[in-house]
């Protein structure tokens, strides 16, 4: 499969729909741009308001046990269930923005098969560890894969046109550096960053388990990065991606963890990009390199470093204000105003 | 009058709260900043939902006869028109953020005296020529201000409790170089922009005129700044600035105008400061410095130049969800999650 096609003549329409509206030309914006970005996306010269869906993914990272993060794994489980009670930042968000909200335990290390709320499609209790081996087998990450593509087809056939895709798994920020490192060509060094709150000590072990994870898959293809560095969130969030540009359904990017898995995925097809808008820049190191590498440039910079879909979420609002203002706006034409170039 | 005292026992109280919540500390970045910042001026450790009022002040201007606009002046009373009846961007930013708006005529040249909806305040129709003589006299500007003090007042009585001033003024974006050339002392040519849309040689015009100004006011305090280079929309947005902080009610700040009457208002009384969170930084060259001067750092750089008060309506929510994650997210005690220095 590839991903859908972009209406172009729809975008230049709304640009020129965007030039009859009553304000100086051009002064929205970044707004004008993600109106028209919505509009060749929908294929609709007025793009219909969004109705988000967010699917936040959890898995355990086998990696975790070199001591690479400030948190231990139990609290992968201990989260999904806070999320499931709708305590944590991103039950809080999505309410803000009016999304729908799943959490799939794809990968968590707990047994979570009590927990009401979750869909329960584990994988494997956590991955392995990606210093010294694979983090998953080629059918576990095609596995992983093909459940966040199953969830990306649940939430469009319910309606939704915007994709979030959260995660949940402490150690994530190694694997997603590791992959960020390998897909972008960097230096450990440029990517790591400090997760959850290690310290100076602590980033320092992290970038020479990340530099030596990439000599030791250093002849493999990137084809098989993101089985070999996982995690198995990621992959589910990869796919989750894959399935929203195949079904033509715009994807807003979290962060750090979010743009890995959208590079893994861009591996798999190099169009998704056309798909994707980036919503932050988060405080963790590298995740402008990967932005860069996925073509997408954020729209805020708020020091978040929090995952979830946190900062995707954040930023629906300002969407929903710029396909108001583009649908909404009286013309100079219909308001009796002046246009300096009338 | 002074300013409200900021209340710096609940501000720590706030923090640490925040640390108590189930995310890494300092995840959420300057979304903890801001909700901390609402709680000590609210005075309430979990501080109340946002309650918006936008007051749009429209004024003409004399120095428009030096041909330093793209558009004519007879806009900013087409423009009044176009926010009563619903159909700028304001409207459709107000009714995204769920604010309650009102437009008041301080000083448009065309009569707009039949138009219901305006809240008919003229001072005169449009300021004297900046450039050869006083914008205002001094009666004319106090009135001015007070007219801003008093439409702050009334909606402060009505329960809004984040105060937005919006702008309409062809020409404005001229006296707003010359205030903010003046106020923060850089030469024009780092302040002066393109306004709504003028060229290069629009531009260089616009800068010889307000340095020529500048020269006209150089033995005048820094007090008669806003008397001098006006305008009366201006000067109604700084009266509103003071009274909100004088009513301990927080001041959400728009663009390059906005910033320029807050810089005026900070002349009047320095403290002011303290009730002013800064929106977004316009694409008009020197907002970043008249930002800078208010000790205001922005949230978003969206590249608009439009005024009105819209890129502060913009980012409202964004500012609710701040409050929303303080006041909804579980702690790490509630919801028996780990916290790692627990």
């Amino acid at each position: 499969m590839t991903t859908a096609t972009v209406n172009t003549g729809i975008e230049e329409a709304a640009r020129a729909h965007q030039r009859s509206l009553t304000k100086p030309h051009g002064s929205l914006g970044r707004l004008e741009d993600i109106a028209c970005w919505f509009a060749s996306r929908q294929g609709k010269l007025l793009p219909e308001a969004l109705r988000p869906h967010i699917t936040v993914f959890a898995g355990d990272h086998g990696v975790c046990e070199e001591g690479i993060s400030a948190f231990p794994s139990v609290v992968t489980g201990e989260m999904v269930k806070n999320f499931v009670r709708g305590g944590a930042a991103i039950n809080v968000l999505a309410r803000q923005c009016a999304a729908t909200l799943s959490v799939v335990d794809v990968g968590v290390l707990s047994d979570l098969s009590a927990v009401n709320g979750v869909t329960h499609k584990k994988v494997k209790p956590g991955t392995a560890n990606l210093l010294h081996e694979a983090a998953m087998s080629p059918a576990e990450c095609t596995a992983a894969i093909n459940i966040g593509r199953a969830e990306a087809k649940t939430a469009i056939a319910a309606g939704a046109n915007l994709m979030i895709a959260g995660d949940m798994g402490i150690g994530n920020t190694t694997a997603s550096a590791s992959i960020i490192c390998r897909l972008t060509a960097s230096p450990a060094e440029e990517v790591v960053g400090f997760g959850t709150g290690i310290d100076k000590t602590g980033r320092s072990l992290k970038v020479d388990v990340v530099t030596a994870a990439l000599q030791r898959i250093s002849d493999k293809p990137d084809e098989q990065t993101l089985q070999e560095l996982g995690g198995l969130e990621i992959a589910a969030m990869a796919g989750f991606y894959l399935q929203a540009a195949e079904s033509g359904v715009p994807v807003l990017i979290d962060g750090f963890i979010a743009s890995a898995a959208a590079l893994a995925a861009q591996v798999i097809e190099p169009s998704i990009t056309d798909w994707i808008l980036a919503s932050h820049v988060s405080h963790e190191n590298g995740h402008a390199l990967a932005l860069k590498a996925l073509g997408s440039s954020a729209l805020i910079d708020f020091r978040m470093r929090l995952g979830e879909g946190s900062g995707a979420a954040l930023v629906v609002p300002l969407l929903q204000s710029a396909i108001a203002l583009h649908n909404e706006m009286a013309t100079f034409a219909s308001a009796g105003v002046t246009d300096k170039d009338g």
